[in-house]
């Protein structure tokens, strides 16, 4: 992999679980000797954008997969299962970092906001699966990623935003302003 | 308050943060003297409903408030956020006891269901806001509840089912199939 490797305090906290590299695509506009014109990615010089339906063939869904278990979809399945999520619109924000050489998710955060009854009708922000690629560490990325869900969260009236993480990711977090709360408990079916 | 009150295990881990008394409609239909034709409250025996839009006037809110900040909010107020949460349909479901003698909401809690792209487009159910009255504790109606949304997220498709809790709640929850899994971090705003 070509991408520079810049020192980052987040390297050693990035969430995620376990390491796979994406797969080079066939169709890669990289050619071997054309590297010298590739953009070097640095910090803050990768825009963060919503997840488009064409990411499914740009790695989305084995990006997750360095997260947890994630068996490849189909075009259709994925097409069906993007339809869900853009119903809710702002309701439900997932997040893409492409890099611009290879044409690859390399990060990606998701938040989705519940409305409550509480406080006056307000809402809280819930941001899941946070992955950096493997390949693409220290570039802060998992930081401005967190930092663009919770900005998501301020501006469509949170009065919160919560997150679950293994306790090794506390420290993490820490550094993106969150505060350790709560137990989360869970029941697998 | 003349709910009888029975011995039960969940009577100390119940997860109400802080008590207040629903106040007495004024228009109960319950007067002096006929007290005796009530049914009595036991385990069991009290049906777990979908939140309707006239539990506004049944003390729904003021529940929540012994759960945490919880203003009241005007009848107009309510039925925005009612419209907002009756859109997502199964996706989020929130439900109530009602004491039929009072005819006072005297328990409630919710699950929403996230869409997922990992585990091959899966879903996972956050259970939130399960709060009992405090009047009304010892008849297991937060176990009833929890394990009520539980049976919600299996049904819709949910791979797992995941809550958040202070520490002391933790073997509440056990009770109810719970697992400590993770933490719980937070920014408020």
């Amino acid at each position: 992999m070509h991408l520079p490797q810049f020192i980052c305090s987040v390297i050693r906290s990035v969430p995620v679980a376990f390491a796979m590299t994406p797969p080079l695509r066939v169709e890669s506009p990289h050619l071997p000797g054309s590297r010298m014109t590739s953009i070097p990615l640095v910090e803050g010089n990768l825009p963060i954008r919503r997840l488009e339906i064409s990411d499914h063939k740009k790695g989305f869904v084995e990006l997750l997969g360095q997260l947890t278990v994630c068996p490849q979809l189909t075009e259709s399945e994925f097409q069906v299962q993007f339809a869900e999520v853009a119903k809710l619109g702002e309701s439900h924000c997932i997040c893409v970092i492409e890099d611009p050489n290879t044409e690859r998710i390399i990060a990606t955060g998701s938040v989705f906001i519940e409305k409550k009854f509480i406080r006056g009708g307000s809402k809280v922000g819930h941001i899941e699966d946070v992955v950096v690629a493997k390949t693409a560490r220290g570039l802060c990325l998992g930081q401005r990623m967190v930092k663009h869900l919770v900005d998501h969260a301020k501006a469509t009236g949170c009065y919160k935003v919560v997150l679950a993480c293994a306790p090794e990711l506390r420290e993490f977090y820490e550094k993106c302003g969150f505060e350790d709360k709560n137990v989360q408990m869970s029941v697998y079916f």
